[in-house]
């Protein structure tokens, strides 16, 4: 492992081109230790073999993206939901991390109550969370940028986060902490401390935050230190919140998608050296 | 005027393919009386030809849209900033109305601290405000959705524009509550009231919030009654809060651009009317 970003955790979307043997081998090459994975392309490859894999190549998986949308009222959409957030949970395991990411979910269609969306939250996470438990697997709600409200997720602030956490013990659900999705929020250092004090930070992700956005919004997230936010202040507050753990860079971006996956991973291991606050001594 | 839609105003930006004579005659003949006018428009027809004309047809100008864009760091371009919203106070007194909208500003190229570009909007109110007092004009401080804090408006709640309105007396300064902007904020519905107790709702406009974003995020708009947001909740709280004034139909819309406007216009006048809150009896 490279000795000078011990903390650096590549999420596999940032690189999505390279399959996962590919990615294995350029961290190796690169140095870097640690990996966030997704289930779509883990799935693709098999679970098993995704765990044979990461064992093989000595990597961390930090987390599991993504279970959650769990916003459905439809009884039979709600079970199936429930069900595939069981089997992410199955997945998470077996890959050997102890974090699975949600994303909520939107507001079912034509439906326009976010505070009834984000109590069937809560009532999902009261049958997720002891069962994750069970799995040795602890969630990590991620609040996502406002603009994703009505349709991916109506959880869009750390507050709103934490308040749907707090309901259960700490090492059952915590929170995500996205520079891409709160950095506009002055709410959010504080929150970050209370997320902090509480035990909370189950996962650090960055993105960056670059105009214009593309149709749908989705893709338009910037390599770091190519946009608006000050990731060496965002990544100062969660270490000042007391937190050591892995830090993700987890990009979508179309633009970085179309380039040699190496040389994107190589970028982002020095963007992330010269950008983010320096780790705990 | 029609008797059922007192407090409807259209927004010129709604049916912006129709001229200014144009957009006088069909508000006539819907019974319209109010409309909410933006500069651009104005100044191409002139704006006391524009003045003459609102009032040859007995049109009320709620708001003009819009001053601000107060940033900037470099001396110049302050000055220049500043200039150009004082031209665009006289305008607003030309045009009759008392309400000046402020669209913030974004952060300055390659800078990254959105609390100072904050400050730096509240040195210019200190300058602008009593200026507009003196011209009969007061401004309304609009926050613009979180995905606008880099590049347009670094104000992205209506608990920052009010932090910065309540430095000035009301009556010089105030916040405009739209919809698109706010719907996601369950802090939202308490600072509409904190607003209305301190007699600082100023504008209130309604758009829907309607997904997938376009590229740029700008002319996405949905009519009302399209979208993700309640309308008779949002209005509701405006009304709850005191506000008796009108309330303005502001869409940015690609397709709807592309219809006829009289046939837009009739449209939004029918949803304003099924989806709006009842006014105070």
């Amino acid at each position: 492992m490279n000795a000078g970003l011990p903390r650096l955790s590549i999420n596999q979307m940032t690189v999505r081109q390279l399959s996962l043997p590919e990615l294995a081998e350029a961290c190796g090459e690169s140095g870097i230790g640690q990996v966030g994975l997704w289930r779509a392309p883990v799935q693709a490859y098999g679970v098993d073999a995704t765990a044979k894999l990461i064992r093989a190549t000595g990597l961390t998986v930090t987390t599991l993206c993504r279970g959650g949308f769990l916003t459905a009222i439809d009884p039979s959409e709600r079970a199936e939901a429930l069900a595939d957030n069981r089997r992410a949970v199955h997945e998470a395991a077996t890959l050997g991390t102890d974090t699975l990411v949600l994303v909520s979910g939107g507001l079912p269609p034509g439906t326009r109550d976010l505070g009834a969306a984000r109590e069937r939250i809560a009532d999902a996470l009261a049958e997720l969370a002891p069962y994750a438990e069970n799995h040795g697997v602890r969630l990590a709600v991620e609040p996502l940028h406002p603009m994703y409200a009505a349709d991916r997720c109506v959880v869009s602030t750390l507050a709103q986060a934490l308040d749907l956490a707090e309901r259960f013990p700490a090492h059952q659900v915590g929170v995500t902490v996205d520079t891409y999705h709160i950095w506009w929020d002055d709410q959010a250092p504080a929150q970050i401390a209370r997320a902090g004090a509480g035990g909370r930070i189950h996962s650090v992700q960055l993105a960056d935050w670059v105009t214009p956005l593309p149709e749908g919004v989705l893709n338009g997230r910037g390599q770091i230190g190519d946009g608006a936010i000050d990731m060496r202040e965002w990544t100062g507050y969660v270490q000042a919140a007391g937190y050591t753990g892995p830090i993700e860079v987890e990009l979508f971006n179309e633009g970085l998608w179309a380039r040699d996956g190496r040389e994107v991973l190589a970028e982002t291991a020095a963007r992330f050296a010269e950008h983010v606050a320096p780790g705990p001594s």
